[in-house]
C-alpha cells in the first residue's frame, strides 16, 4: 500500500505535497477531491479528516494526516528539504507558519475569490489585496538578499510559500511590482521542474 | 545571555511560548511589548522581527526566532513535549497548524476585536463566531473521547490550543456548550500550573 494523496489540484495546499512527493521520489496514488463541488464535506470525507479540508494523505500504514506543511514535514523528515541544523529547521517552521496565517489567507483566498468563486473585483473585501501585498513586500526584502527563504538553498519554506506565490497573479497581484520574488519563483519552479 | 521572549501578556501566542520555558524549566528574560499602542511596529522591533508579530524570541546566541508555534517547537525538540515517534510527532504539527489556520484567527480574532478593541457585539464579523464555534465542535469530538490531542498525554498540541481555548469567553463563545473541551482545559491548565 502506498501514500494516498487526497487534493484538488486547482489548491496550493494539495500542489505542495505533491511537489514535495515528487521531489523525494516517493510513489503515491493522487484521488482528486473537488472542493468548489463539496467533496471534502461527505461523511466518507470526515471520516479521513475531521476538519474537511484537503490536503489529507493516508499513509502507507493507513493512517490519515491532514494540514499541508505539516504532511511535508512528516514526508520529508531526514532529506535534505529540512535543514539539519536546529536554528535552521526553526526558520524554516517559522516562514510555514507564516505563510499559513500571513499570507495564504490574504494571497490564496483573494485569488479563491476571484477565480473560482467569481467575485466582482469592487466586491472583494479590500484587505485582501492590502495584507496580501504586505505579505509580499516581506518576502520580497528578504529575497533581495538571497536566492532562497532559508539557508541559501531549496527547502520546504520554498516549496510552501511558491505554491499560492505563482499564482498570485490569479489574484489580481502583479509580481512585476515584486522582482525579487518573480526571480525567486522561476527559480523554485525549475528546482521542482514546473517549468 | 539567556533566552529573552518579546510578548504581550494579552496574546495567548506569546503566553504559549512563556508556558512552554516554564515547563521546560528555561530561563528568559521577558520583554513586554504592547500589540494595542504599536509597538511591534517601530523600526527596533522590526530588525527583530520583520513580520511585526509578538511573540518574537531572541535565542541564547543572538539569534531571532518568530512564530508561536515554531518558536515552541523549536523549544522543545528533544522533550517529552513533542512525540518521539514519526506519526504522533506529526499529528501534534497537524494541531499547531490547524490551530493558526482555523481556530486562532476566529476564536482568538472574536476575542481581540470584542474585549481588546471593544467592537459592539452587533458590529463584529458574523463569520467570527461561526468558524469559532466550528472549531471548538472540531476539539469537543476528539476530547470526548481522549484525554488530550495526541497521545493521550500533555504535548505542544495541547499548550497551543489551550492558549486562546481557555479564554474563549471573552470572544463571547460558551465553553459550557463544549463539557470535553472544558474538562481538558481544567486538566491542561493544572499539568502548567495555571490553575
Amino acid at each position: 500500500m502506498a501514500l494516498t494523496i487526497y487534493g484538488d489540484s486547482t489548491s496550493g495546499n494539495c500542489l505542495k505535497v505533491q511537489w514535495t512527493a515528487d521531489k523525494l521520489g516517493l510513489e503515491y496514488d493522487w484521488v482528486e477531491v473537488d472542493v468548489v463541488k463539496g467533496q471534502t464535506r461527505t461523511d466518507a470525507f470526515r471520516t479521513l479528516n475531521p476538519a474537511a479540508q484537503v490536503p489529507t494523505v493516508v499513509l502507507a500504514d493507513g493512517r490519515p494526516l491532514a494540514q499541508s506543511n505539516a504532511i511535508i514535514w512528516h514526508l520529508a523528515e531526514g532529506s535534505e528539504l529540512i535543514p539539519g541544523d536546529a536554528y535552521m529547521r526553526a526558520k524554516t517552521l517559522e516562514w510555514l507558519f507564516w505563510e499559513q496565517y500571513s499570507h495564504q489567507p490574504y494571497v490564496a483566498v483573494r485569488r479563491f475569490h476571484k477565480s473560482y468563486l467569481n467575485i466582482a473585483e469592487a466586491d472583494l473585501d479590500p484587505k485582501l489585496l492590502v495584507r496580501g501585498e504586505a505579505a509580499l513586500t516581506r518576502m520580497e526584502t528578504w529575497l533581495a538578499g538571497s536566492p532562497y527563504l532559508v539557508d541559501g538553498r531549496l527547502t520546504l519554506a520554498d516549496i510552501s510559500l511558491v505554491a499560492y506565490t505563482r499564482v498570485a497573479h490569479e489574484g489580481g497581484f502583479h509580481l512585476a511590482k515584486f522582482p525579487s520574488v518573480e526571480a525567486w519563483v522561476r527559480r523554485v519552479e525549475q528546482d521542482l521542474g514546473l517549468s
